[in-house]
């Protein structure tokens, strides 16, 4: 049991929590259990009372008062898989990110593939929203469209085919996926998925709304709706 | 120009950030914007280095330094109303009100109405998290199912028809809405729709997911678009 506030564990969870090094930090049993479910090893875990006294914890821990539990991680990258994965170009908001991992992984996504400009999806915030889906997802790094896998389509605001049309031709009306891969690209709120980006997909496909914009997590979950589901008879 | 930080107005505002009466503040040129363009007057608006010294507005301000403009509004209630209204049942979390109202309006709902348990929608939380939608979609308070407007639908976490086969009975294949009125009622995260709402409700639709749940944000997006899609041909 850790009773110092000098332990070297608790100092170099600290020093994770304001900028991490290769590895990161996930609080709470929620996403403790998550890691542990997905087969994906603590290199140090912190039980308050067991391991670590609860105050010295609460010190530690980026949520404040009342934490029960701290793991230290290491990163995993993969490479961008199918049947299906959600490129990310631009997507800055760590909130979004994680909000992308965890529809990837509800609806059974292969891979996130994060782009240029996107939020670590390490970091604190972006494992806090994804719930858990961090440690379930593999995740990649993409930094050109030529590293994406499959067949890919840019989902933009304005000008693409209907995303339910665009669905329809890649995953066939009443069929589920037959060994084709296809790479789904959001980008940010604001400015979209970069033109180039854009003009290197196969396809361009766009969300029918009456007003306004959706912020990435809400078009990627469409998205991942749109391209997992069987289409009713 | 008010200069003085004892200015009733700024004590209002500041007042009104705790804790809000029948009015509401919402900050930034987006929202104040996004007020004008659905015609819902401002009761007061201040605008930094024109109404107001900037430092002042700042000082009221709940997102910090920098802020442009600061509005004050009266909260409005309408009665639940189609063609299409999402309806909250023990949506806590402001942000995911916010995102719903967002979804909304981005695709054409006539409105959300907020059942028991539910965050506030004028709350500065969900008012930020709109993005504007709260001053366009009318929003109404409801206390039980029989309050709801037209068919009703409960989505379910699990054992629920598929979504897709619901909303292509409701909306007809191909054809858009024809005067039917749908409602979509959506839950809490974790607990979901209450069995006694669920019951109440003429429908139950399931999104079929791989794994996990979505969010009450995500799974109301999700049956948005696909209530209010024309299937692709």
């Amino acid at each position: 049991m850790i009773t110092s506030p000098h332990n070297p564990l608790l100092k170099d969870i600290r020093r994770l929590q304001r900028r991490r090094d290769e590895r990161f930090v996930a609080e709470g049993e929620d996403l403790v259990e998550a890691a542990v479910a997905a087969g994906w090893p603590a290199e140090a875990t912190l039980r308050a009372g067991v391991d670590v006294e609860p105050e010295l914890l609460d010190r530690v821990s980026a949520l404040g008062s009342g934490t029960r539990v701290v793991g230290v991680y290491r990163e995993r990258w993969d490479r961008p898989t199918g049947p299906l994965c959600v490129a990310l170009w631009g997507v800055g908001d760590p909130g979004n990110v994680g909000t992308v991992l965890r529809g990837a992984q509800a609806f059974g996504a292969g891979s996130v593939a994060i782009g240029p400009s996107s939020a670590d999806p390490f970091g604190p915030k972006a494992v806090r929203a994804s719930m858990g889906a961090v440690f379930a997802v593999p995740v990649a790094r993409v930094a050109a469209p030529g590293e994406l896998a499959g067949e890919t389509v840019a989902l933009l605001a304005h000008g693409g085919d209907p995303l339910a049309e665009v669905a329809a031709e890649l995953i066939g009306e009443g069929r589920p996926a037959s060994g084709r891969v296809v790479t789904v690209v959001v980008g940010a709120e604001r400015s979209g998925v970069p033109e180039a980006v854009a003009e290197a997909c196969e396809r361009r496909a766009t969300i029918p709304i009456a007003a306004e914009s959706l912020n990435a997590a809400m078009a990627a979950t469409v998205a991942l709706y749109e391209l997992t589901r069987i289409p009713a008879p």
